[in-house]
């Protein structure tokens, strides 16, 4: 198996997420050790005060960080997320989620996750998460295939 | 206005939640500090390996942390939520969200979230949230009430 | 190896902790899953504003954690801690931290950690903290003992 | 009062620090909303597993978290850390915890604070810190001065 088609099929697999279609997120950048996920936001996704719900703000990043997380073709899980809270969102925005690798060790790896508005650029909220790398490839590392 | 007015509108402001709406979660105990919260999860609601969203089990975590902390009819914003992934949900699971005051200050306040499978009580996350106390009451304090 | 020398082998090596010792905090309690930690503060521990440091608070507490998650005979170490400080501490405070298992699983584990003046009983910090569980037991496990 | 007599009364109340004396802790760098601290760990700060404590790996972030975000001249308050550990620290290492501002609002600022092993470079814990910034300044602000 070539190293392009490898990133095709980790490609593949990040991207069959129902929920992040219901939101219509999508998955703009995919390399190893790093995403970045844009949706804008609407109506339908607020809470009480008006403003987007937190749980939308934390998914829209928790997608960048598990597909820069599982971006190896190793399967990793989430075990903590830091986040915080910075400015609200409304609806229209367009937010964008990047995931960046801070640390990637035999069982468990760091990433730094921002959420910012697109058009401003202004930030949104801060996070950080912590994965747990399970024994299981869904694609096969790069070192043994061919 | 009598304290049991004042109970329902705040009870009425909480449940105005658009995106709980989509998500079919339901309010069922909103008390001073405290929050219980359900919702059935289902397969739109799961990412790419199959199992619930981490972004939902926040989400059902969130809005007893919002519906708790905006129990005192003062408006309060999240500003941080650290969560803890303990067990994967699954479609057709039953989610039962919890949210306790730990305390509260005047300008912040604290609380302990978990989030439970209904049927077998296994613990799926848990989480502590900290708000920050705005000057606006979305309903009048009730020394003042009357 | 009866059950009883297995706990003292236990507490044994927790108490044999340099940086506790320096700050004179003791393990008052120690039971599986369990631990409760105090010491005195002093100004030698204090901040440059003059209330007792974080760093002092975070370590209290982390000794009632650590304690706490090696109690079983099993090397854990600390991945994450979540720490919210609510009220600053003052030279002279009695300081009681307590850690409580929330989650033990095959890799990892869970504790709800409070800070509190001892005196008064008020709240100065409250976290979560998460282990990873090392292969390693140093003592060996009680279904293996004898 | 001009702006370099500002810095060195800033500079002189973050350095008024006991614990910090103690652990023999100095900082090195400290500019607006910046700040690096560093300290050669020893046996006595270690844990009863013989590496470094986990306190004095969170104490170091502190100060440089403390430094960065007291470096405006209005007292911050540290409300919330979230630490990652990452790699064990041993006696003799030169640790180096650097904290940089993320955001900073009218009440409250996020900081991100490393924490590296100063010979090798490697990352030994991460953190996301939040203060609340008092309506105290210890340094009148800059626009009122003179």
């Amino acid at each position: 198996m070539s190293e392009n088609n490898r990133e095709k099929q980790i490609a593949d697999h990040i991207q069959r997420d129902p929920f992040a279609a219901m939101l219509n997120a999508t998955i703009d950048i995919l390399g190893p050790g790093h995403s970045r996920v844009s949706a804008t936001v609407t109506e339908s996704m607020c809470n009480f005060n008006g403003t987007i719900h937190g749980g939308i703000i934390f998914t829209i990043g928790d997608m960048a960080f598990a597909a820069a997380s599982n971006s190896h073709g190793r399967t990793a899980v989430a075990m903590n997320v830091n986040i915080n809270f910075i400015r609200a969102a409304k609806p229209g925005d367009l937010l964008v989620a990047e995931a960046i690798e801070q640390h990637r060790g035999g069982r468990t790896a760091l990433y730094d996750i921002t959420v910012r508005e697109g058009g401003s650029g202004e930030l949104i909220a801060q996070s950080q998460g912590r994965v747990y790398r399970m024994d299981d490839w869904f694609v096969p590392p790069a070192e043994t295939a061919d």
